[in-house]
């Protein structure tokens, strides 16, 4: 493979790998609406029913300017029968990239604490997802109408919804906010509370890698912790895939290779074109990234239905000596890749787009992540177990462009929220698991008293916010214990403003 | 006078008062502009000539959204002949709604401080203002072209601007920052260390009515402090001023009352309808704000040029009793006005128009106050002494709708910038006059050790910012010296910071 072939790899990987965090709910989606209907229902957990109740909030298309003064109804779910009213805490859920009702109901750690805290969980929608479209079914019809989708309009709707919430409710008047999220919705969260200290007295940011940034930390370090995972997790199990991008090249090269490669891999359209391997590597490379991201100690069915420890399961497949054919290699990451895709035995083939599905979600985080969130990412296959690709800002610019009619603004997001200089804010908990990848720009040093960073060795992506677990390991126990501890003090510290502002009122 | 014309009047002045802010530039640009030229310049102080250089940036018109990518230049002005490079402080002007060489000009306590900081000096213009035009000539033909005219792009633009000056100059890198800013300026000063902590130490918000807004004070404050200023200026002066009124109502029920006036008054144009007394009053009304504003202890020409305490001047020509007749005391009140519009008898007539210029700054001014700035005002003739008026958002609403086609959103502001609820922040002084109407929705008591408030009891309009006198009363003396002490702590501070990132790094 040529080195230009290798980098237009990374381009594709690293603008799609932007999207990992919606991932979840291009997948899921799907499904869970399914299980759960669209206007609250239960979820399947073995202990906690989950049900809340639906509103739609009126909220200006365009918070930052006037000549567009339409409004569109934002989304927001209420649960409120372990709030303690009145000036019982509410447990504000920053909506990411997908459907709310996923989040809400998979954030387990929301509902298991709210009974302790007396407090209302409220999950909110974030706009151009779900059903908050501001302009309807033409929501996605052009950049003109993509143009409010932004971190800074998402902000200013939590703003209004959470004053509105406290006006509209008796006994809501004083109650304290906090601010709860993972993956980008932990970015918001965290930006919510730098942005809006007035509104929520703290937030928790689970897994949110706000200096993933250009500039900020070293594009190659969210491959590194990938790797990390499989080397720790299997004999040769990294060293092999390594390899195997080499074994597939090989195979490439022949016309029985190329079949060969599409049967093992059961794929549901053969390869054929330069194209279809470069997607087909792609949608490998994303294959042990989202491995890395469930990598959780239960059986679970975050982005697939896995097995415990899935990357230990896939490892398994990979314990080779390097002495193995070519053939022998890349049947092992079948094997391999088919505990992600096919742990069920349900998939008759295997699609290499699965991974980034035609969902509207998705297509929203491609928006996004071409304007605003720009996150640089890099391969050299030395610290990394993957091909060598360098991050290209103006190809990934000029793919924008194409795609969107905009172009990605790299240093806005280090501007708008501060970047590594984030010191003067307080009351934010960053947890991060340290199997996940995306811990790599995530905050992983308390930076101040106030500013704390959680680490969860074992834990994958935002761990912390699923639901209790018997299998969960004590790291994040202890981690969950110690965000409760601090929603506690945080709550205690408004109390006493309260009281402070109530008598000298 | 029916209580449905008294309403009319208040709302207008309602409207226009919020544009006093603004009226210094308004009435005082084309003045300034012949005085100092357009590139740099020598201020006409005694003590301390002002030189700068002048540069451009490319700012992106719209920082929240994408469609609109174009770019204009933003003026900004820079002195560093004080300046101690490397890592010396940056002093910088949060410019208001003018042309920034007006402030750079007239911000006298920036220069006086330059030295003993070793500062750098910037003062970045606001967009549409001066020439810092987003659509060039295009810029206010409508209100599409308005549409990135908000506080919330003007703190961007700051940002952004100051990232490029620590980048670009040689030893400016870790210069610490602190944000300084009088009136909206001041306002700007304050939000822009509440939003961007990370690119501003801390600010200095002088006279800067940030609790002006729908629901944070009571609508009459601002005009009780005007007539507070009067009452303890001369003997009867706001009894009179509050019985002028009526005189004046009385008078205008007939022609040759209306002659008499315009003739008393030397008005350049006669008094003659309704609408033309509503106008006579409004301006009336706003003559008695602005020599509020500008109450300050020594000649002036902030506004106009204006005797050592003017208020106390034009108060001698209302110590009437309450025997008179109509006609004397109207004559008292024109010789009063007089010493705001004529002090140096070169006015051959006086332009009821006068106070509400039409240049770029005022409409500028007034697009803002029709969107983001909704600040209420009412009289109630009681507690101040002008005639009974309420504050009406609908009729300002249908105003603004008329004049641009936009309609203003009175809670905006409050849900942005925290309201009342700004105890989280830090580094931020309030520096209030007691003489000044704007005091009334300014930060008058200490919210936190370090968001503080200085109350100038002596101080008209931010009298601090202006250069030192040998007739400044001892509080503004004070004010300055223990601005310039938080000034030095928070560069200590930041430079402690800087050691300790510098050693872990």
């Amino acid at each position: 493979m040529t080195l230009g072939a290798g980098k237009a790899l990374l381009d594709r990987a690293a603008l799609t790998l932007c999207f990992q965090l919606l991932c979840f709910v291009g997948s899921l989606h799907a499904f869970k609406t399914q299980l759960f209907g669209r206007h609250g229902g239960f979820f399947h957990s073995p202990e906690i029913p989950v049900s809340y109740e639906t509103f739609y909030l009126d909220q200006k298309i365009d918070h930052f300017g006037f000549v567009e003064d339409g409004t569109f109804k934002q989304r927001y779910l209420v649960a409120d029968k372990q709030w303690r009213s009145p000036g019982g805490p509410i447990l504000f859920y920053t909506g990411n990239e997908g459907d709310i009702t996923w989040f809400c109901n998979n954030t387990g750690f929301m509902w298991d604490v709210a009974e302790e805290l007396g407090a209302m969980l409220v999950f909110a929608e974030h706009r151009y997802y779900g059903e908050s479209m501001p302009f309807g079914a033409d929501s996605f019809s052009d950049s003109k109408h993509l143009n409010y989708l932004t971190a800074e309009q998402a902000l200013a709707d939590f703003a209004i919804l959470i004053q509105n919430v406290k006006l509209s409710r008796a006994g809501a008047q004083h109650s304290p906010v906090i601010a709860i999220g993972g993956s980008y919705g932990g970015m918001l969260a965290a930006w919510f509370r730098m942005k809006y200290p007035n509104v929520v007295i703290g937030a928790l940011a689970s897994s949110a890698p706000i200096w993933q940034f250009s500039g900020m930390v070293p594009c190659g370090d969210f491959y590194k912790v990938v790797t990390q995972d499989f080397a720790k997790s299997g004999s040769n199990c990294d060293t092999n895939i390594r390899a195997s991008w080499g074994a597939i090249n090989n195979l490439s090269a022949t016309a029985s290779g190329l079949e060969w490669l599409s049967e093992e891999f059961s794929l549901c359209a053969p390869l054929k074109t330069d194209k279809d391997m470069l997607d087909f590597k792609s949608w490998l490379q994303e294959t042990w990234v989202n491995l890395a991201m469930v990598d959780y100690p239960y059986k679970a069915e975050f982005l697939q239905p896995l097995p415990r420890w899935p990357i230990q399961v896939a490892c398994k497949y990979l314990a080779l000596d390097s002495s193995v054919s070519d053939e022998q290699l890349l049947h092992g990451v079948s094997q391999a890749a088919k505990v992600y895709y096919n742990y069920t035995g349900s998939s008759a083939c295997l699609n290499t787009s699965e991974t980034a599905t035609g969902s509207l979600g998705v297509l929203g985080w491609d928006y996004q992540a071409c304007t605003e969130m720009v996150m640089p990412m890099c391969t050299d296959g030395v610290r990394d177990m993957f091909e060598p690709g360098e991050w290209n800002f103006q190809a990934y610019s000029d793919e924008c462009h194409a795609m969107f009619d905009v172009r990605p603004r790299a240093d806005w997001m280090g501007v708008l929220f501060g970047g590594k200089e984030i010191a003067s804010h307080s009351n934010i908990i960053f947890s991060n698991g340290g199997l996940d990848p995306w811990s790599s720009g995530g905050v992983t040093h308390n930076v101040s008293e106030s500013l704390v960073s959680i680490m969860i060795p074992d834990g994958a992506h935002h761990l912390d916010l699923r639901y209790a677990n018997d299998l969960d390991p004590p790291s994040v126990r202890e981690a969950r214990k110690l965000e409760l501890s601090y929603f506690w003090k945080w709550i205690r510290q408004a109390a006493k403003k309260h009281q402070r502002v109530a008598k000298s009122g």
